[in-house]
């Protein structure tokens, strides 16, 4: 069924990067909370592992790598206790927080789009795939936090890099161009634009005609 | 293992009506919300796939339709840009969440039960899924919009219509009766039932002897 | 696929006297809340049924039991309707909620881990997916209500009793040990460590150098 289009070293390498720079967000956001230290742990496994987890059940990897792969399972455990004792102030965590967090939305549209065709998913299902391995992990942090998803309450288009990244490696697979080299291009391009998205202040456009007087909600 | 209880352009016509009702509810409170085009989109394809989803990833669907079907993606996507041009003023807007809403619980209750069934659960299993397809949209859109689901929440009855609903679906597969036509009047009643609990605010008893005096909450 | 660990009488009545626990925990919560009668149910059943879904589809034990065992799904709604004539006062109510929780997490810890290696997962992916499903049912409970959830907020450790009842089962495996005695000690082991970690108030610690004068967070 699995029809090997990385040599498997690169595909576990960049997961690994993923889960690391993910687990990290994860843990940075549980210091700013003021978490102790097993809440850190938890919050860095679940950013980390939750999209990776909901790809797998989807094309029915099961177990998924998240339980197979013990690798996966440590990673995230060395992230947080990195970040235990060496996180910054306050003041620079949400910025750490979103340095981290779109490198980890780079490496997982990426990957989670490669692994959904390898299993046999249509080339337009796999980059939805990609897109929803790459947003998954922090829309799991964000609703366990109790806060809106990044995903729907950022207005700095959150879910666009993930959906040129993952659409870019979908078109690679179709041309038949899909190797290390065009996977790191996928790779920065999409790392790069919600960095500028966020530097920059891009925003996507509100519904038609809302004006933006009446209050945020009143339901 | 799939038997057919339905010609299958049936259950096509009924997920798809399921899907985009479910989108253009979700759709909406994104807009009440002040959610960007692409939270629109995002809460759209979440409301309209999640209990879809659900329910296939328990019968062992895999792929689910969710990500097998391209109708079934693009549909939300449809209903998403209807409802960023032409969605009612913020006045209204509950009440048209609330009659796609219950429309998409009358479908997707008839659906789920018979797919649930159709892949070899009991009937009792199998009118439990269908209700768990029908809500699991809708709480899967409330957890994301930070607020308690209609579910828990709603003391108009929320889960007894799609209860209603499933249960008629799971007697007729038991007595050899499931068509078309007795499916529209399981939907049409669930439809019905949903509109007149929320009209005549009809309300389902508190915990025996909890005096109402009590604070609503002191964690 | 299945070894059989224990007798299947054995694990199945531990299964049932684990998903009553959790049951009772959520109803008692859904009346604190002021839920009706069916979001007393549905917070029932969801707690109670929660982590043991997570765990069967990660090990690909399709359909779950909670959908097919028909005593799975009608012990929560005992539970619950126990819970509704006969819950505490409001203000015992929090202390019941964590004794009860006390015990099903440590019934689900052993049977969720007992289970995974069942189906074929290594010893420390077991433990890790017991951990997960004695956790789970609550942390989905928590977030339905819209509460972070205790594992991430508590600051009595609540995943250490659970992740040393996990690791005395996978010790008991792997030494062949693991018997109905060696399992009780686990079971009990895991909720007195709990209880005693709420009696005496057992801290863990939050991030090195994180001054405690910091405002809880301002995002």
């Amino acid at each position: 069924m699995f029809n090997d289009l990385f040599p498997p070293g690169v595909q576990h390498a960049l997961d690994l990067a993923g889960i690391f720079v993910f687990a990290t967000a994860g843990a940075l956001l549980a210091v700013r909370k003021n978490f102790d230290v097993f809440g850190i742990a938890v919050l860095a496994l679940v950013t980390a592992l939750g999209g990776g987890l909901f790809r797998d059940l989807v094309i029915g990897a099961v177990p998924p790598a998240a339980f197979g792969e013990l690798s996966f399972f440590v990673t995230p455990l060395i992230a947080a206790g990195i970040v235990f004792f060496l996180h910054p102030e306050v003041q620079r965590i949400n910025r750490a927080i979103n340095v981290f967090d779109a490198a980890g939305l780079a490496l997982f549209c990426v990957t989670g789009t490669t692994k959904a065709y390898a299993y046999g998913l249509g080339l337009t299902a796999s980059a939805a795939l990609g897109v929803a391995t790459a947003v998954g992990g922090g829309v799991l942090r964000d609703v366990l936090v109790n806060e809106v998803p990044s995903l729907l309450r950022d207005r700095e288009m959150y879910a666009v890099p993930a959906l040129v990244g993952s659409t870019m490696v979908a078109l690679c697979i179709a041309f038949e161009m899909l190797n290390p080299l065009t996977s790191g291009i996928a790779v920065v391009t999409t790392f790069l634009l919600r960095l500028l998205a966020i530097r920059f202040h891009w925003r996507a456009p509100l519904a038609w005609n809302r004006r933006s007087s009446v209050s945020e909600e009143t339901p």
